[in-house]
Order: C-alpha cells, then sequence, then structure tokens
C-alpha cells in the first residue's frame, strides 16, 4: 500500500465532490436551509426575542448546569420527566387546561417534534398538507421523513379560508396537516372556530405549530384538545417569545398515547441533561421572559403603523414579526437593507420581505433604512 | 359546543389508545428502544464512564455555559464550526491524521449522526447492512428512515470473517454497511488490514462505528479516510471514554463531500449553544477524562479473568464491556444479578449478558455477584 502524502493546505478527502457521492436521488441539487448567518449590527431575520435572558435566569441555568454536569458521565433520563411535567406546569397555567407530564413531549428544537410527528404518522405512501406560503421547514421535514408533500394555497391576502380549506382536507385527506396560527412568515392567526372546522374535516391528525402563540391575542388550540384527542397536536417552541433559541427546546401537547407513538421513533437519550437542565431553569423564569411579549408586541404595532405611513403594504400579524412590500424586486431590497446594516429576510414570496420585530433601537433602525429605501 | 369537564384524576386525552391512531403500519406492536433505568446500587448496564467528570471540568463546562447562556435568545451557530475544529484537533492529535473543521460533523450523540447518514445516503428502496450481533440501534435508524435493514451473522464466536464479509458486500452491495470496531455487545475490534478488505469490497458506504475506539489498542479507521475518501466515514462519540453520556455529543469524520451532504438533511440549529459550549469546555479536558481510559481497560483485563477463574465463558472484548455467560437462561440470570443490586444488560444473544466495566468497586460487586450465580 503506497504511503499517502498529504500537502500542508490539503484537506483529507477534498478531492471528492459531493456529485460523485451516492447521496438519495432527491437531495441531487439541493442547498442546505437555513438564512444567513451574519455579522450585521441589526440582525433582525430569524424571529429571535431581541432581549437578552434576564441575569437571574442565565445565573440559574449556570447553577442548573453546574448540578447536571456532575453527572455528565451518565445518560439523561431518557423521558426526561422532570423537564415534561415543568412544561406541563406552564402550558397549563398560560392555556388553564389541566394538562399533565403525559400529555407533553419535548425535543431538540420544534424542527425534531415536527420530525418524530412525520417519522411516526408519516413516511412513505402517505401525505402531509400544509397551507402555503407557510413555514418552510414544513416541507422539508417532510422530504426528509420521504412524506409526500401537499401545499395548498392561502388566499391572496395570505389569510386562510377555513372553509375552502377543510373542503380541501377531506377530499385530499393527508395524513397529516400543519395548521400554523400565527403563520410564519406572514403572521395571521386562525381563530378557534376556524379550527374547529379544519380538524371536523380532516381525517388525519392536525399539528397546530404555534411557535408564536405567546404573541398572539388567539386562544390556543391546546383549550380543544380535550374535544379531539385522536386527532389534534398543539406544537410549541421555547425559541420565540421565551428567548431560548440557543437553548433547542421544542415541545407538544397531546393526547398520551400521541406522546407514546413518538417514543416509538425518537432516538434514545436525545435530550442531554445540559439541555433538559437549562430549559427548566428558564421556565422557572417564564414571567420575566414573557414581560417582553407585550413590548414586542407594542413595538410591532408601532412597526406596522410607521410602515404603513410609509407606503408599504403590511401584512396584519399577531406574531414577532411582520412581512411587508410590495417590491419590485424582494431580493435586491433585501441586500439595500442590508447594505444599511439592517439583516431581515427574503423568505420567497415574490414583492415581499419579512423583518423580526426588535428592540425599539433596531425597529429605529429598521424603520430608518425603509425610509432610505422609500426614498 | 357542550363543555367537557374532566375529573381531577383524568389525563386530558387518556380515553384515546395508541391502537387508535394512525400510526405507521411498520411501529404496530413496537416498544420503544431502551435499557430499564433503574435506581440500583450498581449501574453496569448503558457502558457508560464509571468515573464523574472531574472537578476542573464541571468549572469549565459551567464557566462556559455561563458564558453562552447570556445569549440563549440567539440561534446557535448553525454550522458548529468553533466545535468542529476542536473535534478534528482531538481526533487528529488522537490518530495522526490532519483532519479539518471541513472534515468533521457533530450532532446530538452519534444516534443523530448514523440517522443523518441514512437519511443523505439511505431511505426506501435502499439498503443497510451490519454484522450482527451489534449495536441493536443500527437497524432502528434504518427502520426510522425506511432503509431495508439486511443483517448479516457473525461467527458463532462473534468475531467477524472479513473474506466472507467482504464476499457478502461485494454481492449484496448494499448503499450504507455498519462496520463496528469495537463491536458493541460483542468487544472485538477490527484490523486494519481486515477493514481495507471490506472498504474494497464494499460499492457503497462504510461506516465504522467508532464509539468505544479509546478503548481499543486497535489503529483508528481515520487513518485510511485519504486512502478511501468517497466510501468512508468514522463515526465517533463522548458518550463513552469522555464521560460524557449526558451531554449528548455524537460526531463523525468524513471527507468534506460526505458533511456536506449531511447539511442537506440535519435540522437546522441542532446543536444548542449550551452543548456546543459544554462539548468544547469538556473536550479541553480530554487528557484528564481519557486518563480514565486505562484504568478501565486494566479493571477489563481483571473482570475477564475473574469471570473466566469462576468458568464463564468471556468473549475478548476491546472495549469498556464484556459479554459472557454461558446461561441457561440469560433472562432469569439478569434478574438474579439485579435481586443482588448490580444491573447489568441483556442484549438479547442467547446464553449471554453484557456487563459494563465500573470502578474497582463497583466490578468487586458485580465479580461477588457472579461467585453467588455460579454457586
Amino acid at each position: 500500500m503506497p504511503e499517502r502524502s498529504l500537502r500542508s493546505d490539503q484537506v483529507v478527502g477534498d478531492e471528492v465532490s459531493l456529485s460523485e457521492l451516492p447521496l438519495r436521488e432527491d437531495l441531487r441539487g439541493a442547498t442546505p436551509y437555513g438564512a444567513p448567518q451574519l455579522d450585521v449590527e441589526f440582525r433582525l431575520n430569524t424571529n429571535e426575542n431581541p432581549y437578552p435572558p434576564p441575569p437571574a435566569l442565565v445565573a440559574d441555568v449556570t447553577q442548573a448546569v453546574a448540578e447536571a454536569a456532575t453527572a455528565l458521565h451518565r445518560y439523561p433520563d431518557r423521558d426526561a420527566v422532570a423537564l415534561r411535567t415543568d412544561l406541563a406546569a406552564y402550558l397549563s397555567s398560560s392555556t388553564g387546561v389541566p394538562l399533565r407530564t403525559e400529555n407533553l413531549w419535548a425535543a431538540n428544537g420544534s424542527n425534531e417534534i415536527l420530525q418524530q410527528l412525520l417519522q411516526a404518522f408519516g413516511g412513505p405512501g402517505r401525505t402531509a398538507l400544509g397551507f402555503e406560503p407557510s413555514y418552510s421547514m414544513h416541507p422539508i421535514i417532510a422530504a426528509g421523513t420521504r412524506t409526500e408533500w401537499a401545499p395548498t394555497p392561502r388566499r391572496a391576502d395570505f389569510t386562510l379560508d377555513t372553509d375552502a380549506a377543510a373542503e380541501v382536507l377531506a377530499s385530499r385527506a393527508p395524513d397529516i396537516a400543519f395548521v400554523t396560527s400565527p403563520n410564519n412568515p406572514t403572521g395571521g392567526s386562525i381563530p378557534l372556530d376556524g379550527l374547529r372546522t379544519l380538524i371536523e374535516a380532516a381525517p388525519g391528525l392536525i399539528v397546530v405549530d404555534e411557535a408564536y402563540a405567546e404573541f398572539s391575542s388567539q386562544t390556543s388550540a391546546v383549550t380543544v384538545l380535550a374535544e379531539y384527542p385522536a386527532k389534534l397536536v398543539v406544537s410549541r417552541t421555547m425559541s420565540k417569545a421565551f428567548a431560548f433559541a440557543g437553548g433547542r427546546l421544542g415541545y407538544l401537547a397531546a393526547a398520551p398515547a400521541i406522546v407514546d407513538a413518538l417514543q416509538l421513533v425518537r432516538l434514545p437519550y436525545h435530550l442531554s441533561v445540559v439541555t433538559q437542565a437549562a430549559a427548566r431553569a428558564a421556565l422557572r423564569h417564564a414571567d420575566e421572559t414573557l414581560a417582553s411579549v407585550h413590548m414586542l408586541a407594542a413595538e410591532r404595532d408601532r412597526v406596522v403603523e410607521s410602515l404603513r405611513g410609509l407606503g408599504f403594504s403590511v401584512v396584519p400579524s399577531d406574531a414577532n414579526f411582520v412581512l411587508f412590500g410590495q417590491f419590485a424586486d424582494a431580493p435586491t431590497t433585501w441586500r439595500s437593507y442590508l447594505d444599511q446594516g439592517v439583516l431581515i429576510r427574503d423568505v420567497g414570496i415574490p414583492g415581499h420581505l419579512r423583518v423580526t420585530i426588535g428592540t425599539p433601537a433596531e425597529n429605529d433602525a429598521f424603520l430608518a433604512a425603509s425610509k432610505e429605501i422609500v426614498r
């Protein structure tokens, strides 16, 4: 066997290109999902909460991790019972529904929650449906689990015609339908009556993705879980209102049997001791963290009004972001914002861009840039 | 809509059973993977490192998390560049192969690494092969990604006949083959020459699962990565030798194009800021943590010798566990150990049980129980 020697600047294996690998066919030519992570002064592109965790939360997370770290050599609680119990307490108190540990499930971000749902209830020969434009990870996770994706359009103003949607659900009969409330990237919520119409029409599972629920004035779908236990799943995240995007904690509420189903597909020990400890500590500070929700909602209303004052059209939003336009060429306008140090999001909707609501100073910077852009 | 009222002891949705849900067909009747998590004095069942992290490591993890926690409201680095750079440095120094950041990929445990590999290179219509008995998650993750599983038997003594295995690889032509070295749960490693035979025969990817590599005296497959960049992937974990099972950090080394492929299927932001920070801190203490490897190898040899002295047959092991027998009824013997406060593992191999090597005191307890059992 001849010795192989590498030049000092050569990377092991870099002579092989992606196109030479036996990648599965549907991934050929794909590019990785993700907004650009750019080092820009004003980052208003990924719907994060702009307020850093309060010092008391940081101290509590640190203390919790310090304790958990002494047992890092041991596997975590595979069922994350303590964390799920705390999540049940939070969600019960915020929705008024008496949820128990066995109603809750948690994973590394709501993406992993959705992936597990599709692994258990979707897959080859099954179909998942979403009302687009919506969260762009839904079709990607469907593809990752080989679930056929059935995109169904919203109205031109991005609202959901629930009667028409119910007809599609009844006729198309997807195994899983995603209903986002508020919807990302457009911002609107679905009232409970409309949601009931959808659930009653759908023969399969309805996953209500409530990633932005804390920002919305609509009643949570959790309040109708007891009515539709075999059909309804409500997914949530600590990434947005909870200011815990870096901690990666998604969760869901559902009937215990649905949680049992996910335990058949979850990777064992998927949640680290550190994640479990940090999330529990963050939950103990929910009141402080969620106080930012009101500020952000007020700022959202200010941004919307200012944008309208500048002549933009703005899609009504219940969330911590706003979709606005119209632009002759959204990618070029996105670049103009970036040139002014403001990173927003081109979500691929022609003529529109999405801005996350930041601190008042960040929003001022965004509005100042917007003023330049309409000039 | 009538009000639904819950009895105080009733769980929302508990009237629905798993069998009523539209679970995918191949999951019906399945039970969740996982060894019993029992509160027993001597836990020698999941191949953890019995030595708690040294205080300096705990302090460093805590400090790192304290810093990271101030930015918990922001998403983590999606590409985990700093962590992958540190992993490259560790693996380069321990194997002598000059690896770069772009050769490394990391995820929440090596299970997630393997799942991503199967999502990118396996799936419906494709086949993954393993030499059994082996790591029981391989077929489970294959099923989770709908990859056909092709189990191929080892010799009766659990060693791998590499010439016969090469013939199977050539004729069966799996898209992915898992080669474990050392093999869990039997303990043997594959010498580099045998590995080359397998790689050269296989038309598809070879994933060498080196979860227990630090305990083995065999040369790592990383040393032949440059020879087989389009075929070879080496997966590793921090769960075992690194005493970081609770931190959930698996990783792999491969050609950069393979890492690119995984970025097409990974869930965005899969590694939390806390996980990235904690793993980097733990890597800074690799020398201290890995010092336990020598103690554990010496203890393993002592346990093997003692078991043989008691009349057990013991499978030669390069890892931190030992498979031993013969038992007329392994489940009953497993229970006898448990009754004596020693939790070991029934891995489903008739007549055999697996014990993880613990501290000297834990091993003494296990050997004392073993003495009772042969009596």
